[in-house]
C-alpha cells in the first residue's frame, strides 16, 4: 500500500493564517493532506531558509474532525520556526472505507459495550493492519514533502496513534525525534518493536484518560530503547494536555531538530 | 522536637557566589542550615523586593555530601530570581547520632544485603519518625526565614525525602507548589496523606534508577489529591536528572510563585 515512487504532490489550495503560517491543502495519489509553513514576517524579507518538519500523526478520527487540534499544533510550531505536515488516515475522512477496520471498531465497540474484556486478538486487529497500511504511506509524504525547497530535514514526528508513531521511529532513519501520545491500544507485537526505537522520545500520557490503559502506555514507555526518553504525566482527560505540557513538548523539537 | 517559638537563626559565615548568589550558613537552635539569595546586579542598584522563597529538602547523606548539588540548584534558583534554603535533617550530618535512625538503616541494609524484601515495617521505621521530626523543623525554619525582610512568599518545596514533601504539602499552608523526587522508599501511611494533598506538584522520577521502587512511585503520584500534578520520568540513574528536565522544574516553580 505504499505510494507508488514519482507519485506527485498537488496542491489543492492555499490560504495564510493570521498572516503567520500558510496552510496548504495537498493530495498525494488519493491520499488528502495539509502542510503548515511559517509564513515570512513580510513580503520583502529574504527567502528562508529550509523550515524543519513536524509531521503530525492524525488521531483516527479523520482530518476534518481532527482539524482545530491539528492546526493549533501547527500555529505552535510555525512561532517555534518549524513546518508541520499530515496525511489522512487509510480508512479515515474522505478516505474509501476500509471494511477490515471497520469490522475491527465494531469488535472493540461491542466488547466495551458488553463490559467484557479487549483481547489482545481485538487489538490485534484493529492497529496492526492500520501501521502496516500507513507507516509505508507517510514514509511516501515524507519523500514528497522533503522535495519542497522549503522543507528540509531533520524531521521529527508527533503522533496520535502510538503504534504509528513508534513503527516509524524504527523503519524511518530521517525521523530524528518524536512525540508520541499513550492513548491508544497498543499490540504486543509493537511492544517489542519499541525496544529497537534509539531516537530522542518524549511521551505524554493523561493519568486520568479512563478510556487509557495506563499501565499498556507505562510498559510501552519502558520498553523504548532510547536513552533519551521522557515521560510527561499530566491531568486534564484524554484531550485536556495541559499547556504548559504541550510547550514542554515544543522544547523538546526546538532542542533535537535545530 | 519543632523549634521552640523565638528560637531565632543565627548566620555563622556569608560569602558571594559568582557575584551572583550570596551564601550564608545559619543555626536555628542547633540546627545548622544554608540560605542562598540572588545577590544585587550591583551595589549602587535599589533594594531589590522579598525574593520568593524556594526550601530545598536535602537527601538523607547530610548536607556537606549533599552541598554540590544543593548549591548548582541554588543557583540555577538564583538566575530565576529564587531565595533557596535548606537545614540539616535530624540524625544526618552534623546533628547528634539518632540511635532508632541509624537501626532503621542498619535493618535496611541488612535486608538489601540478604536479598529478603524490604517489609514495610522497615520502611515504616526509617521514615515515618524522620518525617515526624523534620516537618516541624522545616515549619520552625520557614516561620525564621519569612521573618527576614529580604524573603517573602509564595514558598515552593523541592525535595529529596519525597515521604517528607508530601507531609509538608498536606501541613504547611504556606506552602503553595513543590517539586518532588520519587527516590526513596514510601510509607503506607504517607499514600493515605498524598490524597490530602491540594497545591501543584511536579514529580520527577528516574526511570531506570535501580535502587528506586518504581511502582511505589507510581502509586504515589497516583495517590496525590492535586488537580494539576506532572509525572516527568526520565533517564539518567539515581542522580542524573538530565538538565532539560531541571529546566521544566525550574519553569513549573516560575510558572507557581511569581
Amino acid at each position: 500500500m505504499a505510494i507508488p515512487k514519482g507519485t506527485t504532490m498537488h496542491f489543492t489550495s492555499e490560504q495564510r493564517l493570521d498572516d503567520a503560517v500558510i496552510e496548504r491543502e495537498f493530495t498525494l495519489g488519493d491520499i488528502p493532506g495539509i502542510l503548515w509553513t511559517p509564513a515570512s514576517a513580510s513580503a520583502s524579507a529574504p527567502p528562508s531558509a529550509p523550515a524543519p518538519l513536524i509531521l503530525l500523526g492524525p488521531p483516527p478520527l479523520g482530518l476534518r474532525k481532527a482539524y482545530p487540534r491539528l492546526v493549533a499544533r501547527a500555529r505552535h510550531a510555525a512561532a517555534d520556526g518549524f513546518a508541520t505536515a499530515t496525511i489522512e488516515l487509510p480508512g479515515s475522512g474522505d478516505r474509501p472505507l476500509w471494511p477490515a477496520a471497520e469490522q475491527a471498531r465494531a469488535d472493540l465497540r461491542r466488547a466495551m459495550e458488553a463490559g467484557e474484556p479487549v483481547t489482545d486478538e481485538i487489538i490485534d486487529a484493529l492497529v496492526l493492519p492500520l501501521v502496516d497500511r500507513a507507516v509505508p504511506e507517510w514514509q511516501g509524504a515524507l519523500d514528497a514533502l522533503l522535495s519542497l525547497p522549503e522543507l528540509g530535514g531533520p524531521v521529527g514526528y508527533s503522533g496520535g496513534v502510538i503504534s504509528i508513531g513508534t513503527r516509524l521511529a524504527v523503519v524511518e532513519p530521517r525521523i530524528s525525534a518524536a512525540v508520541l501520545f499513550a492513548g491508544s491500544f497498543v499490540p504486543r507485537a509493537i511492544l517489542e518493536e519499541a525496544r529497537q526505537v534509539t531516537i530522542p522520545l518524549h511521551v505524554l500520557l493523561q493519568w486520568d484518560d479512563e478510556g487509557n490503559d495506563r499501565q499498556a502506555a507505562l510498559d510501552l514507555f519502558d520498553a523504548f530503547g532510547s536513552k533519551e526518553k521522557t515521560l510527561s504525566a499530566n491531568m486534564g482527560g484524554h484531550t485536556g494536555v495541559p499547556q504548559f505540557a504541550g510547550e514542554a513538548a515544543a522544547q523538546f523539537f526546538a532542542r533535537h531538530l535545530k
